[in-house]
């Protein structure tokens, strides 16, 4: 058969490939814990459910603009003014199927082929696909042993007359880490002197913990939508816990909105007109589901946090935001897909191997889910890597003993 | 502002750009008929109201898996069996955010750059595009003048050894018609002899007048799923007149479809589970819905046929199924593009130019709306261009004069 080479080439998601296995061992009755997804449990917010129930009932649900409709676009511009401060036209707006064509588009708009985007590791793992697919380069910017953070002079030297754009995602999945404001500062300055986009991936920009304030790209810039090099990104999955509904949004020029319309028209076509009112719903509804899937997933961070204190040689960064925290097993091994292989097996626990962020040797953990499936979870884990821990476990009715170490 | 060379040689949707130009009319008040969309009327069937009502009642609406919900996958395969007389397994199945991403997944999954698909005119007006955005070249058959089909030997003077795909699309959107049998089963034995890839576009195919029957490709090899070049799409936008919920799906050999599901991962990542509901209740609820749609359509059909009587010079060909006409009005102007601007100026009708689709000279009508806008519609269109016509012709409240023949 043969097919596409670069389309071969793509990855399969980790994550799609682990819940496979997750969902087999499920399946024969096996209590796994799942905590590689970043999915929330909250139910969809009241006002999602009832403005897409109400276009429902009417059964009026055909095509719409492509670009979103325009009751979606002004809550858009409304969340913009209040989290951004800055006042856009709705021309500087398109509604995605998710944030992830949102990314998806702006990087087939922008690239041409042997282009390169400059990716900070650890990245989202979808982003080095997404430009490969495009027939572009990613360029991994790694930071120093034991950090998460990268200094700006090394970016600068992965940058080249074929960088087209660079892409931060603050708070970043998968470490869990919000960027320094005064990084951020220099990295746009830096961007807008060189003309480089600047892709501001900002999903998780309203699950920030310990009181810390997020600040937005714009912030930081004096040039005006239409001549700065920022591209905004974000959607309702993280923040409302909408991950089903697929809506997101992109924030740039004009000029590059027009092209993404084009783009979008020939890959999907209009957003789900049903979803784009669940996610107008949200954005112009009772806000306090934010606030209190925040407070759900900070307590969880603190829980997690706490659990993982118990092993003996795990080297973690506490995770400023998001619901992902990805220690350093090195100490434990360095293959991490192994690592996350061996877990599944012996623990029933599902994790994701950090090799898939460009970041070998770590694991990422979701604290999404319950709280008793995080500390049960990394009980689990502690009992299968670490022989400072007790030797039998109960994991569902089946006492085990750990007999490999 | 550099952007993607591919990007902005995408051409904007014809069908976009004078739905804006129509929507500004429409908001001055003119009294705009739009024969330009291809949407039926029909309100949403009660099964898919009901059937994602109670999952966004539940609110438990999150990340399904990418290539569809096992129960709508269920509903798929006795689709398939009921009208293309094939069990599938899930595995040959991926269902996709609307059947437009189905035809863009398949081309990227593919498509090397530099190799080439043969599509035939006319064609639907999304095929070139999808195809140069995967860095690969349209070869376009066009049919003897006055013809809209297609000889074998021309396709096979077409196809080269960078031929990797054949679209088809019968019942064809824009022209209505439905390929003969013989002509299906002769291109079927050619492109499994060639190992070239049929992509058939079934979108239209429960949508077909005078009790002609449909047969599918599958009809014309002896190959099992696994083995056939023959690609599937369909979807429930058009016999269901469910176009807002952005559902279609693809059978295909399963090695394909696994590398569509990397793809669509990467891309937009699952179809909204909510919409999935809907669909499975439109496939698994009552059927008569359909039939309610196609006896609407062959209705309107056969008005739209029967007004077009009325002009002196036109050339058609009966559609057999879909709801367009595409007829030839090269008697009125060769530029299809300024005879629809001018009809959308003199007249207040939309309709679509016949160069997007590969045909000069003609103008796509569409006959999914009212009665009452087609006669309409077709009386506005023969004041303005039918020197035979009254010249005196009432739109809205205001009496017309035509002056410029």
């Amino acid at each position: 058969m043969s097919l596409s080479k670069q389309a071969r080439s793509i990855a399969t998601s980790p994550t799609l490939a682990l819940n496979e296995k997750a969902r087999i061992l499920r399946a024969r009755g096996e209590p796994v814990i799942h905590l590689g997804i970043g999915e929330p449990k909250n139910p969809t917010p009241i006002n999602a459910i009832l403005s897409s129930s109400a276009q429902l009932r009417i059964g009026d649900v055909k095509y719409s603009r492509v670009d979103g409709t325009p009751s979606l676009k002004k809550a858009i511009i409304r969340y913009t003014e209040e989290h951004y401060g800055r006042v856009v036209a709705p021309e500087n707006i398109i509604v995605t199927t998710g944030a992830k064509q949102s990314i998806f588009n702006i990087l087939y708009t922008l690239l041409n082929p042997q282009d390169e985007v400059v990716l900070l590791a650890p990245y989202w793992v979808s982003y080095p696909e997404m430009v490969k697919m495009c027939y572009a380069v990613p360029v991994v910017v790694t930071p120093e042993d034991g950090s998460f953070y990268q200094r700006m002079s090394d970016i600068e030297q992965a940058v080249s007359s074929y960088t087209k754009a660079i892409i931060i995602n603050s708070p970043n999945n998968p470490s869990g880490v919000m960027y320094r404001v005064d990084f951020i500062a220099e990295l746009v300055a830096y961007c807008e002197r060189k003309g480089i986009y600047l892709i501001m991936d900002d999903i998780y920009h309203k699950l920030v913990f310990d009181h810390k304030p997020w600040t937005p790209g714009y912030q930081h810039t004096q040039k005006d939508i239409e001549n700065s090099h920022i591209i905004v990104v974000n959607g309702i999955s993280k923040a409302y816990g909408m991950t089903g509904f697929r809506i997101g949004w992109v924030i740039a020029p004009r000029k590059l909105v027009d092209v993404m319309i084009n783009v979008q028209s020939q890959m999907t076509s209009n957003p789900a007109t049903l979803l784009q009112s669940a996610a107008e719903g949200a954005l112009t509804g009772q806000q306090g589901v934010i606030e209190n899937l925040r407070l759900t997933i900070e307590n969880n961070r603190n829980v997690v946090l706490n659990e993982l204190k118990a092993f003996n040689d795990l080297k973690i960064v506490p995770p400023d935001g998001t619901f992902y925290v990805m220690p350093d097993f090195r100490a434990y091994g360095n293959d991490s897909v192994k690592l996350a292989d061996f877990l599944l097996e012996k623990a029933l626990v599902v994790t994701v191997p950090g090799r898939d962020f460009g970041m070998e040797g770590y694991l990422r953990l979701s604290f999404a889910g319950s709280v008793k499936d995080l500390t049960e979870g990394v009980e689990r884990m502690r009992w299968a890597l670490d022989p400072t821990a007790p030797n039998e476990i109960y994991i569902g009715d089946r006492k085990l003993i750990r007999d490999w170490m």
